[in-house]
């Protein structure tokens, strides 16, 4: 059973507090393994990671084989069915046109005291996706990671992606190259990593890299940050759903279980505020996890880190839901638009009963990679800005020096930087002399 | 004598690149010191920020006495002269002014299917601000920090300030008045980035930490990233002057020694087209070097790290700054618009010879935490975005969920997601049947 809480519970307090701060996920530490890994791929290059997908991914390749080629690509692919296809093509259709919007503008203007100010975006030459193997080898992710960085411009866009025992996802092939991707390396892990922030003779090295991974490969994510810039340590998945009375339990159920079935870190929570709901949906939950495929991981993770609260109002719901700064937030209330302008800490939010997360995992628009464990207090999901960066300009006229530089020589005089005061002076002094 | 280089010297590129991979700073090993002290704060909280401050900035403080009380701080600013505030006071206006002009806009639109998609910006609730103590204690650098995140809607800010042996710059104090700073502690370190992380009896937790530091602060940061979100980790400053045959050398030999005042580490690089310019920047810097009250610091960063790079043409000018991509970036060239749209990876760039780069640091407008090492290749400097997050937002109408709906079950299908599946197909059939 998950935690069942209800706001009037005298130690309500203390329980809710114990499951923000309850940990989901052993932090493993590969630290001193991934250390090795990526040095040794500094030194040793394309040979260091070759060795290293023959010892962890049970593959033997040679350099010039780490890429798929053109023709493997187009022999995988056709291996898609018309109709996945279609479905592929729709999601990445709505995933650009959403993301489009998100283009920043230059800005560039004349202030009063005669400085031309401005600023300019610019993209990333180059970016890595990292596409996980396995079970959690999701073409989607590919979308979500890859077109963002199209629509931004990043001109070369790598994708790395383990094939243990050279077992490959044909859609993940499919949505690489329906994304645009430009080379795609069937390596993973932190080797993957230390290639594309560092290099090898094969790999041309990245700018960014993003994407989710295992434990090995946030920790090497973490350890390349500020040689390459990358985006968030992405944690196990959640789901926040908000109710009111007069809604189906078997969609909250599913919706709930569509976390759940992730991962056994996963996390779904039901606040509520009727008592009569609350039971139906925890009813329904258990009908549902009778015969569903993944019964096994979405029945754990809702037995260990599941939860439903019960609270008087909406206010209430909404002061909690803060607390928990959800991944997904779906609200199912009368006026879901004015409970969301409530809560301000979430990474995406689902308004009504007709928009199930996973409308959002696939053919929204908006991206899927969104912060969690708490992290959508300070960030956002992916999005094109992840793939730009943004350039200030400045300009001054001897007439703006002369109305506002004699306050930064002050300014650097107080700071004991003399030169910086001497860099303005000496202009000055030629518009004075 | 800095490195000089010319492009058509045999064994250029070879040198040019050895430049690039130079490494200026010594990476201190302070990470398992580091790790200790944040496990320290965290299992002992305000006991053990107080022990770290007694032991490491030879300051006894009480719990009660970490914060600087308003008396207190009315006490310091007193100390401020009339025109330091005056100077304080323009920078502080002008850099919320150029701030302003970056608050995004949220969006909201109803596409084809029907669906109703956008994004909403929200500030981060608390946000912490780190500032050196001694040498480093810039009060330029607590407006540059503060207002962006004021800007952003910010509601509780916080500075954290060591003050070895309780010396206390009143500078810092009224640049955090100003930019309306709600909290300012007496306390640096790896302590003060864990307290502002996890939060002690005294000082409640942030959301977002920013700001520069030594080593054992940049290592602090990035273990405590992901509780906390954090700006870039900051190395040593940098600035490339382009400059074409007409400039005054004695201008470019302070712009470049306003860099290298700043620390022994920090690099500045001449590249032009004009062999004379050169030899003559040299002599300039060298005759600055004599009276320059830094100039054992500016003299060490010139002769260790300084370069100076003469090339055939403003083509090459632009290729080798896209690689260097420099914190700052002077163009002093007759046309410096074209030439800063070759070149992509800069932090900041000041164009003309009226714009020196001290400019920027004080009351240009523009913020002078900007990406050093390479990162411009990928980041920004600090800006109002950083202090807020975006979250999207998607409602689907029935009609719309008919339209795209099909197409999310058919992937989720695709991914052995079931859950995600039935929970559209749940919706799909209420509306057929």
């Amino acid at each position: 059973m998950p935690v069942f809480l209800t706001s009037e519970d005298a130690d309500f307090e203390a329980r809710f507090a114990a499951l923000l701060g309850m940990k989901r996920e052993e932090a493993e530490d590969v630290d001193q393994v991934v250390a090795g890994i990526i040095a040794d791929v500094r030194t040793r290059g394309d040979t260091a990671v070759l060795e290293l997908t023959a010892r962890f991914d049970r593959l033997e390749l040679t350099a010039a084989g780490m890429a798929f080629s053109d023709a493997e690509i187009a022999a995988e692919i056709a291996k898609v069915s018309a109709e996945d296809r279609a479905a592929l093509e729709l999601a990445a259709e709505r995933i650009r046109a959403y993301h489009e919007r998100q283009r920043p503008e230059d800005a560039s203007w004349t202030d009063a005291a005669g400085a031309q100010l401005g600023w300019r975006w610019t993209p990333v030459s180059a970016a890595g996706l990292y596409v996980p193997g396995g079970l959690a080898s999701y073409p989607s992710s590919v979308l979500m990671n890859a077109i963002p960085a199209k629509v931004a411009g990043v001109s070369r866009l790598v994708v790395t992606c383990p094939t243990p025992g050279g077992v490959v996802n044909p859609l993940v092939l499919l949505a690489a190259q329906i994304a645009g991707v430009d080379e795609v390396y069937r390596i993973g892990g932190a080797q993957a990593i230390a290639a594309l922030a560092y290099g090898t003779a094969t790999i041309a090295p990245v700018d960014k890299i993003t994407g989710p991974g295992n434990a090995f490969v946030a920790a090497a994510k973490r350890r390349v940050f500020g040689r390459v810039g990358i985006d968030m340590i992405a944690g196990p998945s959640e789901i926040l759903v908000i109710a009111d009375a007069g809604n189906d339990p078997d969609w909250i159920a599913l919706d709930l279980l569509s976390q759940a079935e992730h991962d056994q870190s996963a996390q779904a929570i039901l606040i509520t505020t009727d008592a009569g709901l609350a039971q139906a949906v925890v009813a329904a939950v258990e009908a549902r996890l009778q015969t569903l495929e993944r019964r096994e991981i979405a029945g754990a993770s809702w037995r260990d880190n599941g939860a439903v609260i019960v609270v008087a109002d909406l206010a209430q719901a909404a002061a909690l839901a803060n607390r928990i700064a959800p991944e997904h937030l779906e609200i199912m209330v009368e006026d879901a638009e004015a409970l969301a302008a409530a809560i301000p800490h979430a990474g995406a939010i689902f308004l009504g009963p007709w928009t199930p997360e996973a409308i959002g995992d696939y053919v929204g628009g908006p991206n899927h990679v969104l912060p969690t464990a708490r992290s959508a207090r300070f960030s956002s999901g992916l999005n094109v800005l992840d793939f730009m960066k943004r350039t200030t300009m400045a300009r001054m006229t001897p007439e703006a020096l002369k109305a506002i530089g004699p306050s930064a020589e002050r300014l650097a005089i107080s700071e004991s930087l003399e030169a910086h005061g001497l860099s303005v002076r000496a202009r000055l002094d030629r518009l004075n002399g």
